[in-house]
């Protein structure tokens, strides 16, 4: 399907508007940036960049389309036959996926005649705002399960859509899995799962249901020990499993209780590789009261496909210039101010994140020894830049920009942002 | 695309272990219902059960599914074999779009085999999560909006087909348009927009701008006026347009203010018709602060499309019977009862809902003079009931539903569902 209806109606209208006053035709650069981040969390993690360059490919009006535009009255012939026409043939630079982001950071910028830019904004802003806000809480949730596989399960609280995005979106901030097999089919994320309640209640009796499912996925198996009882549950596991059995699951009641209960009954039993795998409304704040729980994996649903409670990251798209000439709107603060930005980030030689250096006005940055440039190319003359960084490559790079945030950029707690932002002309 | 593997793993783990061990054909019932409102909400509205079933009919496992499913060793080769002649052939009720909803009403149901009916629940739960959030919060909105209209432009707040849905959802909840132009192709509904500040600033002066887009659109256009200052904006729009222009539009500041101050300085103008629209982080809230402001229209965004604090419903696909034996996990709470259910809802002979009956057990309910059944035929032997309602047809089924509401069950404010549900067997 194509994409370029996946669009704001005062787009075109703007282009109809601009083409017959002739200034659709000057040259114009526009921004992604966030005014703030969401519930004074210390960092955004950029997340869609690779979905947006993939959606541009197919943002094309079609006859179809063009059909559509003119009977409902949104174009007029002269603009219509502009649309047919349309390829967007501009430059954008950006920050790669799986950078930390802060208030005002050029995220994106694309570079253009007013009239093919201007087009980008809604389709822009869709994709780099949920799938940055979804990273960024599931981000929140990596650091917070640290070193202990993290599984994303919550396709079913979201748009059918969105949910693949989402897993996307976690695996990149640091999930080691999704339950959502076009996930997996669409960016080879990894895909897991067992069973629910259902399949339990589905058989006469828990015993007959562990064995059904032993006899099809095998001894390393997750069996999902809360339909009942949960002591009654991991015994029968055992019981039909036998002491190497893969996981038990538990999915709802005091998690970090019935973690440590588990763990004993399971060693009791000579299960000690027996893993424990919890889920049921887990969100960042309660994995990290997990951490002395003996639970080794988590499974986390709503809160990750709903940002933790920001479920969109509001970045803005703003004309920052035209034909040279820096404009903004006059009421906005001065995270919004006019002129093209390019953004380095400061470091300790220890390598420690200082600040990062939001730069207005053409010309490269001169770059210090431990500085870093924040934006790379993405796209030149309307093609995609080859050599793209894959999901994996992106999940690294957060990796490690994480760890150069001083100590206190990855608290939980709401704060200020975790780098100091200085602008500078 | 199809849509089958919009799925969680899981489905097809159990699916597997069912088949193996002969449970996968037993005939079961599963409903959805929401175990609590959001929020402490008065009501919720059902929303998505057409884009349900719009996606069931997409919903098979074609020969590429399959391929992927195989190799990433989801499922094995007699599952594969049963998936590529997967088709659901049973029966589907549920409550009608833009019906009222309740904790513990069965919104929908689900008959067939095991089998056939868990590997629907992913898809179903994401639709009708996604969709009745943003329609119960939209329908909140569109309340305190009462006879204004009202302007759905959220998309790029939102994923790009989840915004799709969203404008759906808002429409169907009584928003009179979108700015989403796919959501104006893919369902017909009226569509609007005209400029942003971007085109203000792409010209050298306001007035430049203003009458590149009188000489585009007409006089009947709206004129966004805030980009520099609102007064000037003002008198700039109608020394251009002349006073019969259509609309201008206030995006930031205090609107209701605002909105004083421009009808003063429009009927001042002669401009008495020019209508006035604000915009602007609406939520039910501002909306109804603003209605003792001189508004004749609302622009929301982000608050719709993210279900205004609530941007899931919570809705849980479950088990409630196997062999016509009721099946319900231990620790669940009294509105997750086993059994299949029937709903009714009661009325005065006024017609104010007095409260909804939930009835458990088969056999249709006996029906007394003011009582209304609340499921419709959906699906029958897995094809779809010919004649279902458009979605015309449920945004005032809605329409009538919020009517029948005794008045405190219209309140924004958080407290009991406006109609109490009573569960009998």
């Amino acid at each position: 399907m194509g994409t370029a209806l996946l669009t704001d109606h005062y787009e075109l209208t703007m282009l109809a508007s601009a083409l017959r006053d002739g200034s659709a035709h000057r040259e114009c650069v526009f921004e992604v940036f966030a005014r703030r981040l969401p519930k004074e969390r210390r960092y955004g993690v950029v997340a869609g960049t690779g979905r947006l360059l993939d959606a541009l490919v197919d943002f094309r009006f079609e006859a179809e389309d063009l059909d559509y535009l003119r009977s409902a009255g949104v174009v007029d012939a002269e603009t219509a036959e502009w649309l047919a026409a349309y390829r967007f043939s501009g430059d954008i630079d950006g920050y790669p996926e799986g950078e930390l982001y802060f208030p005002g950071s050029p995220i994106l910028s694309v570079r253009g005649t007013f009239a093919e830019a201007v087009l980008l904004e809604t389709l822009a802003l869709s994709i780099l705002n949920h799938d940055s806000a979804i990273a960024t809480a599931a981000a929140r949730m990596a650091v917070a399960a640290s070193d202990r596989p993290l599984i994303e399960m919550g396709s079913r609280r979201t748009h059918e859509e969105s949910a693949v995005a989402s897993a996307r979106a976690a695996f990149l901030a640091g999930f080691t899995a999704t339950s959502n097999l076009e996930a997996g089919r669409r960016y080879g994320i990894p895909t897991t799962g067992t069973s629910a309640h259902a399949f339990t209640l589905l058989h006469d009796t828990e015993k007959a249901a562990f064995s059904g499912q032993l006899a099809a996925l095998g001894v390393g198996t997750t069996m999902l020990v809360d339909t009942y009882d949960i002591t009654a549950g991991i015994r029968t596991a055992i019981e039909v499993a036998g002491p190497s059995l893969g996981a038990v699951r538990i999915d709802s009641g005091d998690l970090g209780v019935l973690a440590v209960q588990a763990r004993q009954q399971l060693d009791s039993l000579g299960a000690t590789d027996t893993r424990i795998v919890v889920s049921g409304d887990l969100d960042e704040f309660a994995i990290a009261a997990l951490a002395v729980a003996p639970v080794d994996a988590y499974g986390a649903g709503t809160a990750v496909v709903t940002g933790s409670g920001a479920p969109t990251a509001g970045m803005v798209y703003k004309l920052v210039e035209v034909e040279g000439r820096p404009v903004a709107k006059r009421s906005e603060n001065k995270a919004s101010r006019g002129g093209r930005k390019a953004a380095i980030r400061r470091y300790k030689p220890t390598g420690t994140a200082i600040e990062e250096v939001i730069l207005t006005g053409a010309g490269a940055p001169e770059l210090g020894e431990c500085d870093r440039p924040l934006q790379i190319p993405l796209v030149r003359s309307g093609d995609r830049v080859p050599d793209a960084p894959t999901l994996r490559d992106s999940r690294d790079h957060l990796a490690k920009a994480l760890v150069t945030l001083p100590w206190e950029g990855l608290s939980l707690s709401a704060g200020e942002p975790a780098v100091p932002v200085l602008f500078s002309s």
